[in-house]
């Protein structure tokens, strides 16, 4: 992509409304732009993001064998007057009424409307387990909305449910979906936390959050250090094989949000503790037959006796996730962006558009880069250097190739890795050759 | 994916409420569920198929050079209160009011929100011509929605904004855009004619209106038979090229709606002439200075003075399209899915999964069509074989791998291709190295 003809408003001055800096981040680096309170439209660098996020989110769900539906954003309430939760989730619900008077809302999830589609097709125990997920924006209207898409009003939420015959069977799915998690944020680049968690509205009597870890986050963090080194994808994992040990020896790693850990009684050795903050980023929950049971959510069992079905659902905020991976991953120039993630992996920066050595290298290493299947984008804006610059390690891109005429005289161009900061001098062909491995 | 663990609820029996075929097939064949009036579940391969259909109005926006964005679904009503379309939309926009009493609503169109995210950012001619679309939710609520997805209160559209300096780049864009939309349909195996269009709500004074030919369509089309042999795939057209012949080729052959038809007073000699029936799927306007004048979307020309842009928008209804496919690719015993926008593009039938040949040979042609990355699903489930082969054309994709025991006796499986109905048999080698071809 050309950068004077995409559309990247990056800003110099950091927005006084933004109070965290993924939220300083996201406007400054032109990524979204709020449309009213808590609610943003995502400008074409940060829709790359999300939708990179999103796919990661997908592949993991299939992986898992969960099946990917779409429930629509706008919800009749008699579903939620049925299951009794009309009237206990408050203002953050969004009310509508339609031209003929008709109560609906904004949903702000889908227990009852996945129920009524299961309970619409699946008579029978050999239909199990089930698992359908969806990929939707949500509607919470939060009373006071802030931190940018970390907590905004209108979000994109992955959320799904599972079907089982028995608990022992919603067991093996929310195992599943766990290690799934654990997986999906690996994937990001990010360090995820399963903890023991209260359900809330959701209900049920079995539920994790995961917390990514972050320098910036939202709350302290108190865990074993082998969870800084543990890398759930350098485990091989039968994802059809017994899940209860692989989550038990997760699970039976330290780990405490400030409000569960108690320093006179931590079990973990000073020296093995590690204090940092973390961000939830994900929930899950085992309900049981709180659904199914008000909806008529109910199967054939094998000896024909019909029962309720045992239903668990979970969610990852996909939006807040954009949030989350900045402030898990930036320093003071701007953001670093993990490369499963990033926009494009590779800025291309052209120091002198005027100069012709300069675009020829620039074009070649683009035409290049594109032909190896490398996301680049080239600045090729008439504008200072140092701006230049500025913008790129603003936006984060995990490579930055500088093309200036002073090095071109050597024959030599500069690759420098966002992430450390260490810069390289090598011929383009080296370049592409080193980016393309 | 199997189809004994995946989710397609497919129905022997047509629902009373669906009155048009693709609504028929839609729900007999487990594409959407009905959430509530108007407003649909898409489940796994409706989902699928609106997915595919998606990916290739993307891909021709982006080879056109508009860039993705999203804006969110709930917009403030001030915006619509400068532009002065809050109090024109009438009953059709979904009115909300939030927590704080502010009044929000539900996007039909997204004009003014577009504008304010340009006027936001972009101070000079330099900058453009720009080309953002997005695809998102959009809710209008109709009266009596009916007809399925073809005319919901929610539905998917992508609707994009073009934004230039003067009158004459306006109408560069707008070609740009006619050219991109005969491809788009092209693409998905549909005939599109694009006609002279009244501009309703989103006025301005050019606008065109594309019908896909469909036997069951909305309304009658009277149109020259070189409509029906020109394949705009097989032009070689240069998108930065000058546009205006191309489009001038196309607007120069008749085609005309029941209502501008004249029998008396048609330019097309009687042998020439095609009658049949057809759906629009995408509406393209040019309205000039109508949201940039007064939302001030302004940027300063070449001499430094400052003026409104000339905008056009454009729509493609996602949703709408699954349904128009459907509409136009059909027979009376189900769907007849474009290999484009195929859900799988093989059914892989096993009449007899008891059998060990049978589920062998099956299993087979499934890992070597997986691995030849063409997408199949493999009915395994253990149903009558009359049962399982109605279903498979009921779903309609492209091609059937039936896998019995009769034929396993000779060595040979049967393929057919659901269009025309013609069955070969062959050995399931032969199979495999023919779908893959």
């Amino acid at each position: 992509m050309r950068l004077s003809g995409y559309f990247v408003p990056t800003l110099r001055d950091t927005p006084k409304e933004a109070q965290i800096v993924s939220h300083r981040y996201m406007l400054r680096a032109g990524l979204i732009q709020q449309a009213s309170a808590g609610i943003y439209s995502w400008l074409p660098m940060g829709h790359r993001v999300l939708r990179k996020v999103e796919q990661i989110v997908r592949e993991e769900q299939d992986a898992a064998g969960a099946h990917e539906i779409l429930m629509p954003t706008i919800q009749a309430a008699d579903l939620w007057q049925q299951s009794g939760r009309y009237h206990d989730y408050g203002a953050e619900m969004l009310r509508i009424k339609d031209r003929h008077g008709r109560d609906m809302l904004y949903g702000p999830t889908n227990e009852e409307l996945v129920t009524d589609i299961f309970r619409s097709h699946v008579r029978s125990y050999r239909s199990l387990p089930l698992n359908l997920y969806h990929i939707q924006w949500k509607f919470r209207d939060e009373v006071r909305p802030r931190f940018g898409v970390m907590r905004g009003r209108e979000f994109l939420m992955k959320d799904n449910y599972s079907f089982d015959l028995d608990h022992e069977g919603a067991i093996r799915s929310y195992n599943k979906m766990f290690i799934a998690y654990l997986k999906t944020y690996a994937r990001m680049g990010l360090r995820a936390i399963p903890m023991a968690a209260e359900t809330g509205p959701i209900g049920g009597d079995l539920s994790h959050e995961f917390i990514v870890l972050a320098e910036t986050g939202e709350s302290e963090v108190f865990c074993h250090r082998d969870w800084l080194t543990d890398d759930i994808r350098n485990r091989s994992i039968d994802m059809e094989g017994d899940l209860q040990p692989v989550v038990d020896s997760f699970l039976g790693r330290y780990a405490a949000t400030d409000d569960k850990h108690d320093p006179s009684n931590c079990p973990v050795a000073p020296e093995d503790l590690v204090v940092t903050r973390g961000i939830e980023v994900g929930h899950i929950f085992y309900f049981g037959t709180k659904y199914s049971d008000p909806l008529g959510g109910r199967v054939a069992g094998p000896d024909g006796r019909e029962v309720p079905v045992h239903m668990g659902s979970y969610g990852i905020g996909v939006s807040r996730l954009v949030g989350a991976i900045i402030e898990a991953s930036h320093d003071d120039r701007g953001i670093i962006w993990p490369e499963p993630v990033a926009p494009f992996r590779v800025g291309l920066v052209n120091l002198a558009v005027g100069n012709e050595a300069c675009t020829g290298v620039c074009d070649d290493l683009y035409a290049q880069l594109g032909a190896a299947g490398i996301e680049a984008l080239i600045d090729d804006r008439d504008e200072r250097p140092g701006a230049k610059l500025a913008d790129m390690d603003l936006i984060g891109l995990p490579w930055q190739v500088i093309v200036g005429p002073r090095g071109l005289r050597s024959g030599v161009i500069e690759v420098k890795d966002r992430r450390t900061g260490a810069t390289e001098e090598m011929t383009p062909e080296a370049a592409t050759a080193r980016l393309a491995a």
